[in-house]
Order: structure tokens, then C-alpha cells, then sequence
């Protein structure tokens, strides 16, 4: 168990702007407040979307592209700092009109409308290499 | 990229009543603790439940009906003042026996059980028409 | 409307441990933090999973086994006691490569990577037998 406690230096709701890349829309907003650690939930919809699934085993993350308007159902991801830049680690459930899911780590999407609440963390939260998953982790 | 910065006026957690509105349960919350502008998040069950997917180009939501219990995976939304009203925008993820999943914008749904987190912020917000996309947005 | 103001004690960011189990280490991170109450969301990845759906006429849940890796797309849940020890009632959206999704209550899941967000409460939140729904609910 790797833990480590965080303060909030601010809150934030935002509006993502149509037409805009959801994940990028994210980090702007990480960004214009200046965090380097953040956590955040949203929802709303897209114009389409691409999600990446990571092969447990090869170790490299599979893409799908979802050319469609679908609801963002859900969404739950976090701000930290990858290479050194602001990264938005961005999990996502989306939705067709008969209600059908898909779902994973969302690479790109089109927005069509969102609505996020994001909590500025006062520290940088960076990621490193993990060996065992070769993926970017925080080593808290 | 539209953001806002909010404060917290308090922290609730609340059981939604079994035979009740899901999203009605909501707003009665916002409604108890005064809350013109809140954040939250909720799982729990639902004996039935109608959702809506906005169709992008026709510009309207178009409604579907679920009438069979089902697991509430995942639910993340949003409160603030619509028409002069306190409207609790709720998007949620539902399954079936065999883990099957329905999701979307929650219109109704009758609670079997619900657990909710609201943050309720000190400031209102409020939804106003957006032309590009025809929906309730915040104009932040 | 059951509900109750509550404050938080502290934020905690987790790295949940790879070949762990996902609920227990939930219930770790609220151990080693002290919370007898607190609520998280999630994101990652696990390498199984065993759901449970609760059946509402027969009043039991019924499990289901996934033994393959998916992404955690969602998770949603909180900490409270339960018979005397920390029980964190956990639902997730898991999905497959192709995007599919499973998802309801979580009860056991193999860790490949998980990143958590919890808010530990400084009050407890105990449960109790429910006669209605023969759950274990918050008598707030």
C-alpha cells in the first residue's frame, strides 16, 4: 500500500469547450490553475472517441477508435506530471442511444458538452517507470 | 476552456429511500442543505430506470426505458439551478445479473438502495440555453 | 432523505500494489489512515474479477467470475464498519479490449495497476441490517 496525504490549494468546475479534445480540455484546466497534482470526475458527451487498452501482456496499450456520438457516462482520472509535462490520466464509460457501453483509458475524444470538478492538489504528484507493468506510475 | 473556482460550504453523505426517485433524492438533498451549486458521486440499485441519450444532431434527447433491477456501477453528476429550479444533472452506469451494462443521462429510476457523496459549494450555479449545442449549460 | 454533514479528517492519493486484491487494499489505505468512514474514487487496471449482483427478490447476492484482464473504467464506493471491521462497499466498470464492459458491485479483484482518491472522514459510518432490503445500509 502506497499512499501518500494530499491538501487542495482550490476547487473547480469547468465547462469543456465544444468541439475541443476532452483530455486536453482537462489539462488546459490543470494548467490555467496551475496544478501539478489533481484529481477530478466529469461527464457530458462526445462527438467521438479513442480508447486505449493496455495488454497486460505485451505490455503496450492497444487503441480503438469510436467514430460516434456517445454520452460520457462516466469519468474519473487525475492530473500529474509525465516527461514534464501536465498529463490527465483519463478513464471513461461511454454510451450509445439504445444505452449499450464502451469503456476504458481515454486517449482522445471530440467533446460535445462536459461538466468537470477538478480538486488542485498544493503538490506535484510525477509519474515514473514501473518495471513490473512498464507502465508510468507514481512512486508515492 | 470556461472554469470557475468554487469553495465548499459543507460535506454530506446521504441514503437515498428505497421506492424513491433516484434523481428526485438528489435535488431533496441539495434542497435540505440549501445547495444551489453541488458535486457528487452514488452507487447503489435501482428496481427500474429511464435515461436519455441526446441525439447531436437532431438536438434532443431521446428516452429509453429499463424496467428490471439493476446495479447503479457507477453515477457522477452535478447540481445547480435550472428554470429557477434545483436540477441534479445525473449520468450513471447500470448492470445487469450477468454484469451486462446500460448507461447514460438518468432521468428516473426508482432507488432499491443509494449511497451519495455531495460536496455543496457556496456559490449558485446556473444553467442558461447554449446555441450550438441546444442544451442547459453553465455559462461560467 | 437520509443524510449527514460530515468533515473530512484528510486526502490521500494510493498506488494500489500490483497481485493485490482491489477491495483490500481499499481497506488497507483506510486502516493505515485511521478512517471509520470515508469515500473514494478510482481508476486502473486488474488482471480478474468477481462481481456480485444482488438479486432484489430473492434478497441475495449472486456472484460472477471474470478471469481475464480488464480495465477499471470507473469505481466508485465507500468506507464504513461492518460487523466491528472497515468495509469498503466498492462498484466498478470494468472493460475488455474491445471496449465491452461488465460492471457491479466489486467484491474481489486482482491488482495490475490502480490508482486511488479517498477522503477520510472524521466521523464513523457504521452499518446496520436493513429489514426491507436485507442489506446492510447507513441508519443516518
Amino acid at each position: 500500500m502506497n499512499y501518500r496525504a494530499i491538501e487542495t490549494s482550490g476547487e473547480y468546475v469547468a465547462r469543456l469547450e465544444t468541439g475541443a479534445d476532452w483530455r486536453q480540455e482537462i489539462e488546459a484546466l490543470a494548467g490555467a490553475v496551475e496544478a501539478d497534482g489533481a484529481w477530478f470526475t466529469a461527464l457530458g458527451a462526445v462527438q467521438d472517441a479513442e480508447l486505449w487498452f493496455y495488454d497486460q501482456e505485451d505490455l503496450s496499450y492497444e487503441p480503438i477508435t469510436f467514430d460516434e456520438p456517445l454520452e460520457v457516462a462516466s469519468c474519473v482520472g487525475n492530473v500529474s506530471i509525465l516527461d514534464g509535462e501536465r498529463f490527465a490520466h483519463t478513464h471513461a464509460v461511454l454510451s450509445r442511444p439504445d444505452g449499450e457501453t464502451v469503456a476504458g483509458h481515454l486517449n482522445a475524444a471530440t467533446v460535445f458538452a462536459g461538466e468537470v470538478y477538478l480538486r488542485a492538489f498544493d503538490a506535484s504528484l510525477e509519474r515514473a517507470h514501473d518495471e513490473r507493468t512498464d507502465l508510468d506510475l507514481w512512486p508515492l
